[in-house]
């Protein structure tokens, strides 16, 4: 059984970039769009094109310049937004609209003032309207994740008898359990007439911590695109992360879904866009943070150098980072201190070893990360056997 | 029905303290610790009193000074671990020792040069001789997440048979999906004799981005117990955040779960963990990061403004942060810039506000983020209606 491939649209330059501080001009843009292409993104929403002069400007920049990639603009379900998204996309290789409208009951009666007939006949005019001008029309149903799901279908449905390619099902509010997302996606996928002609794609907020988990839920179920983000940056507590979703795929064969992400470029990606939008990314972020590959007790330590998979599913290589590391603390172990000494070309005796430990245990205890310096005075006693 | 208690563990000062950058000194562990107390954890790990003196006297200091809190010593299924465990717990009004060992077959063949059964006489044996000294002992089966379901039940129901109260299934390594975590718990709920003698533990690591996705799993299929850090920190990518957690099962209030977590004082408590640890959280971090109830993007604002519920799912008081906050850049709509000028005391006409927002979208283009004092000279020339 081949897998089955499932599509990342990325959406860093709009949901991302529309961060407070995260704003970037059209040359940065264009050099973030650059390295996505590298990456392998199958699409990727580069703005919003009537929200400003400046944004219509850069989504115009990167329709010219990126060949292999889907570009997407975002616009609202309104005809002048279309018409400047798709002036905005002239001269791409593979042009997308995404247009849409909210459809949970919050959306629709305090945000619109209007009723749930009018939301579908807007949404659908909207898809003709973009339709007119390309042939990719995605469609997104805001707040669907607060949508009822018999509601939702009917809009869903109706989205693509409009010509809808692509049906974007978003947990706007970041709402949603994995379950509720799960049965969601398959409600679409087994109550739509005509499902079969569109592609579902999940697009997953992080206001609870679950983007992540709700994306794979919606895959596993049905969906067959993934919109995220480098970092997980976004609107409040961001998307879902790209790099989790599609390192979450490529370790779980019997997934049996993939990507066509180079994951190696994965750190560097992550690098550029935390610089370039002056976002930290913390040490503790899955796959991409400093420490997601560095190990400090002594007992996990101890397994590490013993064989690597006692402790880390993920080969760093794999994601572009060159080795997981050894910290030492007062957490350390013997193992871990032995080790480095031999790293650091000192053969030391086992007897010799546990006046070592204690002294090093008050040297960390003191300094909290001991540091290869500390350790060459250490072990200066010590012959060096080796260069 | 009433709701199902959700115990809380903290391990913020053991898997968290444990982190290359994090070590405290023990005043520091002591302020963290009575932060804990008053944020109403169930129970807190304090450290491994074996692995260091300094870290035996701050584990000692904290069970002397916490009376409302249980307070937890992390061992190893060695005898002198536990017997190190209990003296540094010495006095403590509720003491817990958490012992245990690796059941994967990585952990039992490459890490331990072990067998299967030598390893259950271990924990047995661990589990017994912690029973000699505290009442309350929590068996930890590590790598339980790539433990083989059938043999992992064989080993809990033996660690339970020998007075384990707890047992902590731990996914080390941060591998599993959140339905395979989900039916792990429930394989044991259904197949361990004793079962209901003991509280099941989770204890999630995040190397996927899903500990917090699988500790909620692990719940909803029988799990009593959360073992999470303040602000997801802890070994290479992290345990379950906490404050995910909490706030998951606070909002849902249809999985008829809680906890005794006095939310209000999340957000105080993760900045004192982060400075103290100095740790940054990064901004789109859930319920806890600086962005996490800012919106940005002129439809969000809009909505926000209409009506807080439509894009916020949490009221930011009931986490402890002030007010929701609106930023202003070339992402925003005319429905912010109106209501930031009237919060400025100023009264636009709607004739005049159309000018007003072309010049706002060129300051922003230029400044990105678009301040008061910006505000106040574009507006200068509109009078000031009131205060």
């Amino acid at each position: 059984m081949p897998n089955n491939h499932i599509q990342i649209f990325d959406t860093t330059l709009r949901d991302g970039e529309q961060v407070p501080g995260c704003q970037l001009n059209t040359d940065e843009k264009i050099e973030v769009a650059l390295a996505l292409e590298a990456l392998g993104v199958d699409v990727m929403e580069v703005g919003f094109p009537i929200s400003s002069p400046g944004d219509f400007h850069s989504v115009n920049k990167i329709a010219q310049i990126i060949k292999n990639t889907t570009v997407c603009a975002l616009s609202r379900a309104v005809p002048k937004d279309i018409e400047v998204a798709a002036q905005a996309l002239k001269g791409a290789a593979r042009p997308r609209i995404h247009t849409g409208i909210g459809t949970s009951d919050s959306h629709i009666y305090d945000k619109l003032k209007s009723t749930r007939e009018k939301v579908i006949e807007r949404g659908v005019a909207a898809v003709k309207y973009a339709k007119s001008f390309v042939e990719d029309v995605e469609f997104y149903a805001e707040d669907a994740g607060r949508t009822d799901n018999e509601f939702l279908a009917k809009v869903i449905e109706a989205a693509i008898a409009a010509g809808a390619t692509v049906v974007n099902i978003p947990d706007t509010t970041g709402y949603c359990l994995p379950w509720q997302y799960g049965e969601k996606i398959k409600f679409l996928k087994e109550n739509v007439k005509g499902i079969e002609n569109a592609t579902i794609s999940t697009h997953c907020h992080n206001d609870l911590g679950l983007a992540t988990a709700n994306s794979i839920a919606g895959v596993v179920n049905g969906a067959g695109q993934i919109e995220c983000t480098i970092n997980g940056i976004g609107e409040r507590a961001g998307n879902a992360s790209l790099e989790e979703v599609v390192m979450i795929m490529r370790q779980h064969k019997e997934m049996m879904h993939d990507t066509r992400i180079n994951t190696r470029c994965l750190k560097a990606t992550s690098e550029l866009v935390s610089s370039k939008m002056r976002m930290p990314v913390q040490p503790n972020k899955a796959i991409v943070g400093s420490n997601a590959f560095a190990h400090s007790s002594g007992i996990h330590q101890d397994g590490v150098i013993k064989k690597r998979e006692t402790y880390e599913i993920i080969d760093p290589n794999e994601v572009g980072v060159n080795e997981s590391s050894i910290v030492l603390t007062a957490r350390s172990g013997r193992a871990a201190l032995n080790y480095r000494a031999k790293k650091l070309g000192f053969n030391v005796t086992r007897e010799d070893m546990e006046g070592y430990y204690q002294e090093f245990l008050h040297i960390a205890d003191e300094k909290k990360v001991v540091q290869d310096e500390d350790l060459i005075s250490l072990f200066s006693q010590t012959e060096v056997k080796s260069a």
